[in-house]
C-alpha cells in the first residue's frame, strides 16, 4: 500500500486552506501582498511535475488555469506568474500569484523579494470565500 | 488574418534557438550558471498560459515535461524549476531550469539571483545539439 500523502510542514503554516480540486489541495499564502494561491498535488513523494503520470500533468495544467482564472475575478491583475520552484520545500506545489504593477514586489518574481503582509483575518476568510466559490470548489 | 507570431526582441538576445516542439519554440538561455530552458508557444499575442485554449494548454504540459526529461538526461539536477513570470517581457515564455546545490543561485530562484555566466561557444553548440536530440526535435 502506498504512503498516505500529507501536507508539508511548511507549507501548512505559511498558508490556509481554500479547497480541494480533483488532483490539488489549494491553498492561500499568508501574504496580502498579492492574491497568491497554492496547489499542492496530493499524492506522496511527489516533487517534480514529472513524477505526476501524464493524466495527473494534465489535471494539474486544467488546476492552474482554474486558480488563474479565479485569481482574475477577485480583482485587478496586470500580470499572473505561474511557478513550480520547490528549492526550499520538496513536496510539488505551484505558486500562482496575482501581480499588480504597483505591488510590493514588481517587476521581480515575489520570492525573497518583500516580509509578508499579515492578512485582517476578516478579509482573509472573505477572500478564501470569494475564491472557493470562484474555484467551484465542493 | 491574425497577427504573425514573432519571438520578443529581449528574449532573442538573451537565448539561443534549439528548435521548434508543435506548439513552443525551444531556445537556451546564455547563462551558463545552469541549464535553462525557455518554451515560447508561436502564437501572437500571447502573455498568459490562459490565454492558450485549452488543447493548447495540454501540448504546453506535454513541452513542459519533455524539456524537464531532457534537462535531467543532460547532467546532474537536483531540482527543476518550472516558471511563466513575464512581469518584463509580456510574451509568454516558461523558464525550465535544471537546479544543483552548488549552483550559484541556490536555493533562490534564479531571476536576478547571480550574474549570468557566459557560455564558451563550443559547450554551448554542444549542449544545443544534445538538447535538440532529447527533445526529439526534427
Amino acid at each position: 500500500m502506498s504512503e498516505p500523502w500529507s501536507l508539508h510542514s511548511e507549507l501548512a503554516h505559511d498558508s490556509s486552506l481554500v479547497g480541494d480540486l480533483p488532483l490539488s489541495q489549494v491553498r492561500l499564502m499568508h501574504d496580502a501582498n498579492y492574491p497568491w494561491l497554492l496547489l499542492v498535488p496530493r499524492h506522496a513523494g511527489t516533487a517534480e511535475i514529472i513524477d505526476l503520470d501524464q493524466a495527473d500533468q494534465a489535471q494539474l495544467m486544467t488546476e492552474i488555469a482554474g486558480a488563474c482564472r479565479a485569481l482574475k475575478a477577485v480583482g485587478r491583475c496586470d500580470k499572473l506568474n505561474v511557478a513550480a520552484i520547490g528549492n526550499v520545500v520538496p513536496q510539488l506545489h505551484v505558486h500562482i500569484v496575482a501581480r499588480r504593477r504597483d505591488d510590493a514586489a514588481w517587476p521581480r518574481p515575489v520570492w525573497g523579494a518583500a516580509p509578508p503582509a499579515a492578512y485582517e483575518p476578516a478579509a482573509r476568510t472573505a477572500l478564501i470565500a470569494v475564491l472557493h466559490r470562484e474555484l467551484q470548489i465542493g
